[in-house]
């Protein structure tokens, strides 16, 4: 038996764990942190506009000339002097001699305006000297080579900009803090400025801790999982006005850890571990912390759901910081508690906030004493958005990256009733609602069916909440399309006869339930059903894997094992593809499942019977464009092929 | 007499402008720009993840693993059999024995769970054959060496993720289209993708056209001006997807110029010429364009204001655009009809555009026949958003540069009535209303009283509509303070008299108030103020520059001037800016303006009178944070002695 006494759970005496001791609140957490780094200055470098793009400017900008530069002519015509046309009219035209020079963009004028002549000037022509108005070439009419009539009069300033109307000299052009886009760009070089001190944007280093993970492009050992936060956190580092460096995945070992933290502490503005998952894990970092600068861990532990582990360190003036390994919870902590710091740090303004006025479908469970945060999804209901909780859990990278949101429910409440209104702050400033909302049990071939869809443009939301989530949201509106695939074993008819008013069946295709095996299991490979089963039961040594109750498939597995409970039948997990992990990483010797699912793990197949997966059509939304458009990519012949080489059948 | 027969406008003997002949509506125009250009292939490249952030997939990429991989513990503790635990309560423990091996993250289990045993597993761990749930080490106690007693049951499944329960293997992880943000990268990543297939940016060239450009950076001479497009250009075409190469300003010569253009466009995948204010410099590029290649020019003149002059050409499957010389003509029409094309080409997604409904408080012009489209700033109202017109006009750079978004007033309406409830689409997708909104007259001295609140965080918008576009805001309470300079003539009183209920008097600045005269004018230097307007009314030659009707200062300039009407007299521009400019650059020989301006501009100057900057208070909105920060600010001793620097007497 090898025990690591560092990274190894091991049973506890009593209750108490010593490093939440002094868990904080995630406010009080946030003020320390704040207040042991700042303020301090922004520095600053010296960047030609081009390159500015994107970046902060370090300090005010005032205009250092007025613009447009002089009274400018705003189109094609002849200066004049206003008082000289007073009475022009249609009935009276009255001539103006030309002046000598014709002013073009870029001519300095050198002859004045003097009374009954006037001067030729381009669009964007500098005003000449005694002219108070231009006159469009298109009222006027030559008289001779060099005179004109002109039949209207014209105000004072009449197609003039005024020098300085645009922008002024000396007002205040763009405040330090201002991230630099097109628009900022236009105003700078408006003014002839042709470089400006930006923020220099923070180095951040980023290491990933965990003897499992494998960067990603690498192959995937058995138990190692792919390194996700390392390449997250950098690229929202990115998004948030830091420069990342990825120091990559150091093994859980102290010395070499330590040394892997001082190199890139050393070499950057801000050090963030990501991974450690397991508590031993943490605790090596921890102590490393310590030793690495004052005044060392500010809070290690915050009462912040998802992210409770998160550690915040200032070592030396440089914030040292420990995410949690689960990545929705090391994403929402990052957002939540690193990105104000880091832009603070960057020069940048605290990011923009959207809020949406949501409500919350079905209840919600929450745990008390600590700010719970729920990352969401949202529809368009029939009464405004809906707010759907993603689910997964804060282990699951989807949770946070398919998400467009997230609520908040306060650490006095225990759960949120179903129907709550929530306000949610949104990820991106930005809300698309899709044209398609898809709510219920997920199928690949439904993203074959949604393909032509995605290449005309409409967008699609599926959300996965199994047949009987999607029937709900169905009958109350949130979805287009609920797709099941559910049994009734009174009339064993699928799907039909679970439709109620309002919803209508439209036929989707059958998945080829059966039995799989690992190739060359004696036991299974050959036999028919009934003899793969009862060669199952016979041998104790054969573990099953069962799936949870209410899937379809779990009604045709209990069929098949009648009174019988063989081993591995409380493995119960929620999907197909689950199953068949389970068989081929040898964790269990059989289960059911489907057909393409086994042809993609690679494993025996022994069929049993075929399962309706069939969508319920909210009858109120039929004549959407989106749901037109999917029932015709749906019955298309195209799709049907498709389907087919998928390894499904079309109704 | 040296006129350019191409660049120079000369009177016309029709109406008839013949390169407007073939005016296309908006849509029409978008229409065939598109035909001529799509579909066509968006060529694609691999990269790694970390180099994709922010470029789009060029094709749909399916999960090519479960995540996670394998069952996987979401807990410090023991995987068990749930069977076994059924019994267990706080009245009767079950004591399970320890396997031998410890399930670290990355370990992959040897041994398989039998009845009556547990193995310990770290969070991250892979379950072990035969375990079907985990119970957390903090609901166990050790019972000797290699045992545990747990005293609470567990469902099947606790604490566990399933195989694939994240993402579940051939699902659809993202669309071709789909902009890579940290989000993607952490989906892809969890998956072990390194590297996808990225649209390629197209490369675009940007030209800037005119003799009169000047590049930032380098000194203005007379007439000259900054070229504003070429920088701005470049930078939407970056923040649109593209990748923009500067060629520079040609000057207008036809020969360089298609030299300079077949160059620019053999190695582009778009051309964009901007600049060319004038008709005659649009001729020239209209000519080559249509010797470039076919079909040449697909629409020349838009239905569409700001815009008009758009040319919308294809040479041989490469876009070729010749933008309006306008600054905010230029913007407007690159983000209206160019973007779509650019982002298509970019395999990017249509933009995502964010409406508002808005009030609009004054009656706007507009001209029949085309669409207008109007640029706004938004502020908050009593009963909602307000969108001010930016109001410099389309040769602006700030009426682009400084709006919020833009609202439509049909081709059929010659206005739209103040009052009227508007649409607005923004440029941004986020709305960030303003902490303090002051609309009247501008002074730079306001820029030194927000600076604190700026470096607080408190954002201010500033728009200058004059004194009394100030008061009629502050009365309809769009605004929290209204700056004015308005001279009651009965009571010679400023500002005061001019207050109504519900507005309070914050008592601003001092400005002096004198003549400007070039240095070294024996006119004027040295002189009392009479014997400097009496010098300059004896001579003919010495021209004036007044300002416009209501005006404080036009008030100060008529009372100096009594009956005389001297040349010059109509030169009427609207700000101090503008008067000092006129004077320096030899345009006029004298004027009236304030002693920070003409100090700013070097100018002689005769000191007249005082005028009195104060704010219209809405005193519904004097509670307001930033308002009391404001008042703080104004009243502090910082500000008293930065503003006196500055040329201002504090009141």
């Amino acid at each position: 038996m090898t025990r690591s006494p560092s990274s190894a759970p091991r049973p506890r005496q009593g209750i108490g764990q010593d490093q939440f001791l002094t868990i904080l609140s995630r406010e009080e957490a946030l003020v320390r942190f704040q207040a042991a780094l700042f303020p301090r200055p922004v520095p600053g470098e010296e960047r030609v506009l081009a390159d500015a793009l994107g970046l902060a400017l370090a300090e005010d900008v005032t205009a250092p000339i007025d613009v447009p530069p002089f009274d400018r002519s705003n189109v094609d015509g002849f200066a004049v002097r206003s008082a000289d046309i007073v009475s022009a009219s249609e009935a009276g035209s009255v001539r103006l001699r030309l002046n000598g020079e014709t002013i073009h963009c870029g001519t300095a004028p050198t002859e004045a305006v003097a009374a009954g002549t006037a001067t030729t000037i381009a669009t964007g022509g500098p005003m000449p000297r005694g002219a108070d108005a231009v006159v469009m070439v298109e009222h006027t009419q030559p008289a001779g080579d060099d005179a004109i009539e002109i039949r209207r009069g014209a105000s004072p300033g009449q197609f003039v900009s005024y020098a300085g109307s645009d922008i002024a000299r000396s007002e205040m052009l763009l405040r330090a803090g201002t991230v630099i886009g097109s628009r900022e760009i236009g105003m700078l070089a408006a003014c002839g400025v042709a470089s400006v001190k930006v923020a220099c944007r923070p180095r951040v280093a980023v290491l990933s801790t965990g003897d499992e993970l494998v960067q990603p492009g690498y192959p995937l050992p058995p138990a190692a999982v792919y390194d996700t936060n390392g390449a997250i956190v950098c690229a929202a580092i990115e998004e948030n006005g830091g420069e990342a460096v990825f120091y990559g995945a150091i093994a859980d070992d102290e010395a070499k850890l330590e040394a892997a933290m001082r190199e890139a502490l050393a070499a950057s503005d801000m050090l963030i571990l990501s991974g450690g998952t397991s508590k031993g894990a943490g605790d090596v970092s921890h102590r490393i912390i310590a030793r690495l600068g004052k005044p060392g861990i500010i809070a290690h532990g915050v009462a912040l759901k998802p992210g409770k582990p998160l550690c915040l360190a200032v070592c030396d003036g440089k914030p040292v910081v420990i995410l949690p390994g689960f990545p929705t919870s090391a994403m929402f902590t990052f957002h939540d508690m690193i990105v104000p710091v880091l832009r603070r740090m960057a020069g940048l303004p605290p990011r923009a906030e959207t809020h949406v006025a949501t409500k919350v479908p079905l209840r919600v469970a929450s745990e008390l004493g600590r700010a719970e945060f729920v990352m969401v999804s949202l529809v368009e209901g029939a009464e405004g958005l809906i707010a759907y909780p993603t689910g997964k859990g804060s282990g699951a990278i989807t949770s946070f990256a398919q998400a467009d949101g997230f609520l908040r429910i306060d650490a006095l409440a225990d759960h949120l009733p179903a129907g709550t209104e929530a306000e949610v702050t949104l990820f991106t400033p930005h809300l698309r609602v899709p044209d398609l909302v898809i709510i219920g049990s997920h199928c690949t071939g439904l993203d074959l069916v949604l393909e032509p869809l995605a290449r005309a443009g409409l967008s699609a939301r599926s959300l996965a909440v199994g047949s009987l989530g999607g029937l709900s949201a169905a009958r109350r509106g949130e979805c287009d399309l609920a797709p099941i695939h559910l049994l009734d074993e009174k009339t064993q008819v699928y799907n039909g006869p679970f439709l109620t008013d309002g919803l209508e069946l439209v036929p989707g295709w059958r998945r080829m339930q059966g039995i799989v095996y690992r190739p060359g299991d004696k036991r299974f490979e050959g036999r028919s059903v009934e003899d793969a089963i009862a060669a199952a039961l016979a041998d104790p040594s054969c573990l099953m894997v069962n799936r949870n109750q209410g899937a379809g498939t779990r009604i045709l597995i209990d069929r098949l094992l009648g009174k019988a409970r063989p081993d591995g039948y409380w493995n119960q997990p929620r999907s197909h593809n689950a199953v068949a992990a389970a068989v081929k990483q040898n964790r269990a010797d059989w289960g059911v499942t489907i057909a393409p699912v086994a042809q993609a793990a690679g494993l025996g197949f022994i069929a049993l019977a075929e399962e309706h997966y069939d969508f319920a059509l909210v009858s109120a939304r039929k004549d959407r464009l989106a749901v037109q458009a999917f029932l015709e990519a749906l019955h298309s012949a195209e799709c049907r092929d498709v389907l087919e080489k998928a390894g499904f059948r079309p109704a």
